[in-house]
């Protein structure tokens, strides 16, 4: 479990390209860049400075100050940029450019202009972030796999439910429509998902709060209310878990018990086959963009609307964020190294959802595919 | 778990005073201030604009746009500065001040400015923040109820663990250590932590990467590797689980097994007595840096250094971010309706450490610890 700091390099590089004095970044509370930059999770504010191939970190005299290999990490109560410009002046570097992320906080920037330095954005981290190397690729795996038996969890639960007639405890014959139940108890979206996140904990990473059950058109795809789990509809289990070290897995697969063999089957042909091809495309050279419009072209081929029914979030760069670089929507070439979610999803209003999510990873000899999921509609065959 | 905008008022309000035309915010991934706004989870680029007293959300294509009660919610790909230009421009505002929190991404604040907006910042969304209301409460007592049947997992399996001579293998006659077992297999930090965040998943909430186990002066704190549990060492077990809304709990308890009742005896009945000054402290109209100066005295009377062994991170507001406003370092007054953190604890470098951490609501009738956990030593008498 320990880590270490990353992207110094790609930070010095960029400063001595645009002839800078340095580099800062700010954040507060847990941030991709800070974790990638210390190779620490931090809860405050934290300043990162580089300078002289040095880095330094200044935090709140409110928090226990790590133990890191750094040149310093001190305490430093004062505004951020304040404290940013007081390490760089300290190093011989009073005034020039310095470079920051283009997203670092407007008051740290004004700080450090005030202190006599000109900001300049670089994106020198994001894509040093984007390029994973060898024990990067190794931790998103092992997300990867906990989060195949976290998706497994539901698959054996939904394997091993029972169909029952739900009882809404009066007798006005209105519909009452059938119900699975699992372990003496209906099965709601809620029940699984639990099932799903005591699984993932076992395994030792972290739900992340992105594990969701998504149940025909009914949720619960995110802030709605659980529902009870029915038979011949389509039931989307999604996880995103971050393991010891932050990187991030992605997973979803979609589970009928009881199909009738209509609309969700062919989605999820659709999806399985635009998956294939994201497989086949993703190479280093290959545009990242064509890749993401194919996923979704290959989906609407099967007789899916564009507009309304393939979804737009085709995925993209995964790794200390669930969202990185490079996106799929851009013209940035692929390259050995790149990490990416790959989805392909169909929604319907009266059918509900069809969706599989997967990691690749873009090598030298191709794309590899984490984890190993199988894809199957069937909870049984899991 | 229906959860609403919050925070509208509070950004009206201060609007109005500063005569400015609406409010921005941006935000990149998860963030607590984009949650409290919109009452959900982005993890994407979001865009929230607040102008005529209705809020605007724009997010990127590449994502599925939510459906949230607010006056709209459309895709721009532009930058999330000149989308928030023209969100203004739109409803009437095309030049005047603007309001952002000071920690605006500095490219989006330079957007605005280039289209001709002054920018200004206001605390309004920390100070609204910082104030909960009755369902915030609830959602923060309820991780704290997650909170306390995590640690009690802990304290079960300690109480049921047996002490073993551990064997390493050869016959040198090093100083071998007993080790605790548990369930057939020695116990490590490592496994007690996955045992904790198996049992907050089942009560449905997320672990959020914040479950430490630390033992005696070995770690984990954070990073380090895990390592095997001895009797009569300090074992902290520390969590701040995230529940369903993104509330946060936070909970500390230390525990000996077969302690030869030195140096945890003392450090514990320091923390104890500590913890007890704070409620009656907190109370609204008290100085909130006081709360945290005595919470370090009291601590530091029981014969510890305040410089190298009482903790400096004694804590501070706690909601949708693990630390927010108020801090207890400062010179803010407390106010009904803030939910702090509190924390008393002593490090030794032999020894290793003792921790007590809860969470407390400043009520109007005074405070009020959440959770119910109780505070001992003793694993069985949890």
């Amino acid at each position: 479990m320990r880590w270490s700091p990353r992207g110094g390099d790609a930070i010095d590089a960029a400063v001595s390209e645009r002839d800078a004095v340095g580099f800062v970044a700010v954040s507060r509370g847990a941030d991709p860049t800070s974790r990638y930059l210390t190779g620490r999770e931090f809860d405050c504010d934290l300043v990162f400075v580089r300078v002289d191939g040095e880095t330094h970190l200044r935090v709140p005299s409110t928090v226990e100050p790590p133990s890191l290999p750094v040149a310093s990490v001190r305490v430093d109560d004062r505004p951020p940029g304040t404290a940013a410009a007081a390490v760089l002046a300290e190093h011989g570097a009073s005034d020039g450019t310095v470079l920051a992320p283009r997203t670092v906080p407007h008051d740290a920037a004004l700080h450090l202009e005030s202190a006599g330095y000109d900001l300049a954005s670089t994106p020198a981290v994001e894509a040093a972030r984007a390029v994973k190397d060898d024990a990067e690729r190794d931790a998103i795996e092992a997300a990867q796999r906990a989060a195949t038996r976290g998706v497994g969890r539901a698959a054996a639960i939904l394997s091993a439910a029972t169909v029952e007639e739900a009882d809404d405890g009066d007798d006005n014959g209105d519909d009452e429509q059938s119900v699975l139940h699992w372990d003496g108890a209906p099965l709601s979206t809620e029940r699984l998902r639990r099932q799903v996140n005591a699984t993932l904990a076992a395994e030792g990473v972290d739900a992340a709060g992105a594990t969701t059950v998504r149940a025909g058109p009914r949720g619960d795809g995110g802030g709605g209310e659980p529902v009870e789990l029915r038979p011949g509809e389509p039931i989307v289990v999604s996880v995103g878990p971050r393991g010891p070290t932050g990187y991030r897995g992605a997973l979803a697969r979609t589970f009928v018990v009881d199909p009738d063999g209509g609309w969700e089957r062919r989605a999820h042909v659709a999806c399985d086959a635009a998956r294939k091809v994201s497989l086949a495309e993703a190479d280093p050279g290959d545009d990242a963009g064509f890749l993401g419009s194919e996923l979704r072209a290959e989906t609407a081929a099967f007789g899916f609307s564009m507009a309304d029914e393939v979804t737009r979030d085709v995925g993209g760069g995964i790794g200390l964020a669930a969202r990185e670089d490079p996106p799929l929507d851009g013209d940035r070439e692929l390259v050995a190294g790149n990490v990416l979610r790959v989805r392909a999803a169909v929604t319907h209003a009266d059918h509900g959802r069809v969706e599989l999510t997967d990691v690749l990873v873009v090598g030298d000899d191709g794309p590899r595919l984490l984890g190993g999921a199988p894809t199957g509609l069937d909870p049984s065959r899991w």
